[in-house]
């Protein structure tokens, strides 16, 4: 079993779930491997009453927060790790097979980063636009003939393989278990991943500055967010590479502004 | 994912499931992991038929077995693995931990054995007399504070356990997927253990010549029954001992019959 305090790290994140039945199996699944944070985007109201209200439900279920966005559910987020089933569509992003989500979890632990793991509606799974907000997707190892699992199923099976062997590669524990001392902090800024907010907020950034410097045309702007929302995660810059970044297009910006401003009303 | 040569000597037991919903689940996972071998004892009828009928039920579900007891259910096994919550109960034979489980599976499978995973009911789990029949318990290393799984969340990652690591023993891995050869069987039944149906002859076996040989007061017959299953899976005879032993008893059981017999007719 994982330490509360790297669990607490890990959170599961369910985007508009159907069945209150598939959140209650999720959260009991949670509760049976230590993990405790469920944020669940956009539920349908009645279907997310109703599982709160179910006889037994875990206590993490009533803490579960609710968000109108996946962005805001992973915005604190390092490593966003989608999931699903991979038979019908080629994702853009790298594939880690679940037997081997642990190593890559543990590292991202290590650097003191936080871990977001995206399960889509039981019916279609995560649609293209989710995927963008995902730096890997994961897959279970399935029977082609029925590929698809139950999403609370999905949900146990990833967690204990988390459980069970995040805390077992004996590389990584020493440096997983320390919390960060005050005067690493500065130094592991190198090290941690910008937040999923944060890059979301470069992204923002990027897409104005291509607009302002017309870089293609208006109806191209859809395409070119979602190529820079997977690049800025493919790239996946620190925290200080994002500060410096972001500070450059934000300049870049104000040039622009001021240009097209001097431009039109020359003083 | 295993060969589907190993994931057919690999059942799965349920023993009255009371929840048609966890039917369908445990099937489900069961395709998704590459398993066909579903057993249910003395399900309740309604369950059974409306877990068969649901829609979308997996094939498996229509050539799923139904029997009367556990002991039938697992006849032609020669290791019974029982699962659940240990919390509450101290059982009587070794408890493996799910992530050691695939080591042992593959030596039983690489001595041309079969392997049943047995689900006790949802409400209490397997019985003390269900426990009797099984070599060895796993565990699912669960949070103290919910310990407890749900049924079809449990089938669910013990299979994903065996699906992902069993092969992945390249010790085993040659012995495994290579069948028994015709040459090679009768040296063979020294390393297979004797089926769990054969023990349970053994034991009735024993049992009438306890009772022939006024070994113990009748009110121990019970007790005895369950410690005698219990020593014999413990001791794990090999097929050909197994022969021996039976043989031995029968001649046991024969001679005190007929010494008693002569012994109240004298001739």
């Amino acid at each position: 079993m994982l330490p509360e305090s790297l669990c607490d790290r890990i959170g599961v994140v369910l985007i508009s779930p159907r069945n209150p039945l598939n959140i209650g199996a999720a959260a009991r699944a949670m509760a049976n491997f230590g993990f405790r944070r469920l944020t669940v985007v956009t539920p349908y109201a009645p279907t997310w009453r109703e599982a709160r209200s179910a006889v037994g439900a875990p206590e993490l279920l009533q803490e579960a927060k609710s968000t109108e966005s996946l962005a805001e559910a992973v915005a604190k987020c390092t490593l966003v790790v989608g999931t699903g089933c991979l038979t019908y569509r080629k994702p853009e992003q790298p594939v880690v097979q679940l037997p081997d989500l642990a190593t890559r979890v543990a590292e991202e632990l290590a650097r003191g980063g936080r871990i977001a793991l995206v399960f889509g509606p039981e019916k279609h799974g995560l649609t293209r636009d989710d995927l963008s907000y995902c730096h890997i997707m994961v897959e279970i190892p399935t029977d082609s003939r029925q590929p698809s699992m139950n999403l609370g199923q999905a949900v146990a099976v990833c967690l204990y393989e988390l459980a069970t062997r995040v805390d077992s590669h004996p590389f990584h524990k020493e440096r997983i278990t320390a919390g960060p001392s005050a005067a690493l902090r500065s130094a592991q800024d190198d090290r941690t991943a910008g937040t999923s907010g944060s890059l979301e907020l470069l992204a923002l950034l990027i897409e104005e500055a291509m607009l302002a410097a017309g870089y293609s045309p208006k109806g191209m702007q859809s395409a070119n967010r979602h190529d820079v929302r997977l690049l800025l995660r493919r790239l996946s810059p620190n925290a200080k590479d994002l500060r410096r970044i972001l500070g450059l297009f934000r300049r870049i910006l104000w040039r622009i502004k001021r240009a097209s401003a001097s431009s039109t009303h020359p003083d």
